[in-house]
């Protein structure tokens, strides 16, 4: 990598204005944190273009004269993908934030990346529309960085996630050329799956200036119930029983007797915490039909003693509906603030989710660290947030490495892998040998080298 | 490319047993079509491996000796993937034919590739369970080759097509290597999505060797009606109503009054055919509660008297059912048969289809040809039948090479392209150029060379 000299700063003020180089302090220093940890690096320069022409034009110079470039959405990242750890170039694509059509004949929306995605679900909701992927930062997330992300959120158990939305992109490469991975069809086997190779590749291969997305009709009605268990185990046999039992819930999320501690002492928490509880279910089904809706929570209700649920209890309305999912949404921040500030992102087969929490609560009183758990047991996705009082609670401290390293292998052995939703990033890519073989990481490898010979967009990302 | 020798034939026989290496003519013969027009190629040697590390002993003789090897699933692909034009080996799957898991505590089928797909579709329906994607082949293509194709069918409408069931893929590289491309989770950000890239990658990427699946709760109750309209126009305009109402149809099917005539004359069809009907939509919806559907398919006979639907009738059991959808899946043999022997898979945006239809009658008008369209109306995915009297009905003719420039583009200019679940395969891959940028192209043969360095794995295939 090369440094960046003030001759190229003068080329990108010719590019794209003076008005959208920022080389001072404070603008460097906005730029140089995600929500991932507490990590920090500075960039050289922040640039704000407005175009693809643009991009390509800023990628040109850098690719010739190996710059670093991060391209960057929200920052709400939680792999450190967004962060420019090697300086360079900082991409925003904040001015980008026009949504260029909601296409209401076709049932898709085309945006640009840098509209934050519950603007963007609000926007195609008023006609009528609906975006399912809803990730916890949502109203601060571009809808960009969900697609380098591959984000999921709660609605993926019914709905799936990010790359189940997202017909085609335009993209610059970073050797400047602009394409078109697709088109903007519903089913499409026209040379390799470009769009798919995209979505997910955390800002490596190209930087996405547009996007279009599939959208489903908004379905009128949702009712939210709680259940409460007395061991994670039995909330985890319900899970796979719900499944079996032939309901598609549209969400169905789990929190361990942890994480609702720690939140009840930091807000007014709406969930019942008592000696007997050990794990709680949110369970969210939605439809056209309320009638058939409280049907649904009916038998959801007679399965769920079934599986010795405690107390079942649903929202009676859209403020409780509100509270309860305010509550699931923000509970990362607060068990972070509580100094959790390691978070791992693992997905096992849904059947597998009670061996997971078992397996990392077991591995806590070995290393002596404490964990709480939450997330996605719809999905066999599990948020694990860690602390260990005496070190650096830091991915980069080589004790919470081995932690890390006996927790993924753990993920392996259960048919999972590292990443379901936040990306391998900065933070993770030390661990990618314990899900992929030798051959497996070379591919990945040559592949970047196809898109970005010089190595220049997002350098050392995923992995080294 | 190289010969093969008899010393390769030894090997092959010392790899997967005498009985399995077949060089006789009428073999030979047997394996030198599929489903594309009329056209025919012989192998020099047709292999019938029974494991992946079969598979990778034969790759890497042919790797090191660049002798070309054609993957063959069920032999029922309609854009020549299958057909071993340069020669050289001929690697069938069909002994790879067991259902390895259906995994009922995480809603998964683990299967070889050469399961025939409704044999699949079966085994699951048998435990309460589906596997939704529904070719037209379906009783005798292989869940491999869906994989190779991306297929989809009637039902892709409301269940999308194979790449939304694929969770993970083992794979043999023409290398000789095999991988796995996931983990069986519902969503994985963990590296480039090599799932994806293997789906639909025509089998020029690898040799899928073991499949896992995610599968849905079947839905217990179907409706089917049958609605016939004045016009393809009015007929194209009610799709489009149908989404945007909210509808969520399992089904939504065109026929043109020209196949459904020829279907006539060949079978005791049970559609009405009459001087004012020019188009049929076959629509079906699918749930858990009979009630509901029958509210539903009420709610859709009005909507489609408002698009001024001549007949609407309800089939009235299963027989009438299976009757309709029987005669869907045959049209493309009835008409094939009739000498419509080029058949194209185009999609376009869905509310763009009636143009679609509209230029392809007046590029038949321009050029001398008659054309019938069916297919997947609900994802704007219409097959069309091509005849032309006088030349050799062949996507090898020059005049017929026009033809179906002029009609590529048409479908360009609607924001669509050439496959939608078919492939490119062989008879495609001239008119590549027509939809994807030069850059894009290369980008397509730079990941073929990754994966495929010596290019012996399905060569020329997709692209040259």
């Amino acid at each position: 990598m090369s440094a960046l000299s003030s001759s190229h700063i003068e080329q990108f003020k010719k590019i794209i204005g003076e008005t959208f180089v920022f080389t001072d302090e404070e603008v460097l220093n906005n730029y140089s944190r995600d929500a991932t940890e507490k990590l920090q690096f500075l960039p050289q320069v922040v640039l704000k273009p407005r175009t693809a022409q643009e991009i390509s034009n800023i990628l040109i110079i850098c690719n010739q004269d190996l710059i670093p470039v991060t391209p960057r959405g929200g920052g709400t990242g939680l792999s450190g993908g967004a962060l420019p750890w090697l300086g360079g170039v900082l991409l925003s694509t904040e001015r980008m934030n026009s949504i260029i059509e909601v296409d209401e004949r076709n049932l898709q929306v085309i945006t640009e990346p840098g509209v934050i995605t519950e603007m963007l679900q609000n926007a195609v909701n008023e006609k009528g529309l609906f975006f399912p992927p809803d990730p916890a930062s949502k109203g601060s997330c571009f809808i960009g960085g969900n697609i380098a992300e591959n984000s999921g959120g709660p609605k993926a158990v019914k709905y799936g996630v990010v790359k189940d939305y997202v017909l085609n992109l335009e993209v610059v490469l970073p050797t400047g050329e602009i394409i078109w991975t697709g088109a903007n069809v519903l089913k499409n086997v026209t040379g390799y799956n470009f769009t798919q190779l995209f979505v997910g590749s955390e800002g490596t291969l190209g930087i996405v200036t547009k996007i279009v997305l599939k959208l489903l009709p908004l379905p009128s009605f949702d009712l939210v119930m709680l259940a409460t268990f007395a061991s994670p185990d039995k909330a985890c046999e319900a899970v796979t029983g719900i499944f079996r039992a032939g309901f598609n819930p549209s969400g169905l999320e789990l929190m361990d007797i942890e994480s609702v501690k720690i939140a009840a002492t930091k807000t007014q928490t709406v969930l019942p915490v008592t000696d007997e509880i050990e794990a709680h279910l949110i369970i969210e089904v939605d439809g056209n039909n309320e009638a058939v809706l409280m049907q649904e929570i009916e038998q959801l209700s007679q399965l769920l003693e079934k599986f010795d649920a405690k107390e079942i209890l649903l929202a009676n309305d859209s403020n409780q509906k509100a509270e309860l999912w305010k509550l699931r949404r923000r509970v990362a921040e607060i068990v972070k603030a509580d100094g959790f500030t390691i978070e791992e992102d693992t997905v096992v087969p849904r059947a597998e989710l009670a061996k997971l929490i078992h397996g990392i609560k077991a591995l806590g009183i070995q290393h002596n660290f404490r964990a709480v758990c939450y997330g996605h047991a719809g999905d066999g996705n599990l948020h694990v947030r860690i602390k260990k009082e005496g070190i650096e609670n830091s991915w980069q401290n080589a004790e919470m490495k081995i932690i890390l390293t006996d927790f993924f292998q753990l993920v392996k052995r259960l048919g999972g892998t590292i990443s379901a939703e936040h990306g391998i990033g900065l933070i993770q890519k030390g661990f990618l040998e314990i899900v992929f073989s030798r051959k497996h990481i070379e591919l990945l490898k040559d592949i970047k080298h196809v898109f970005d010979p010089n190595n220049i967009l997002n350098p050392g990302k995923v992995f080294d």
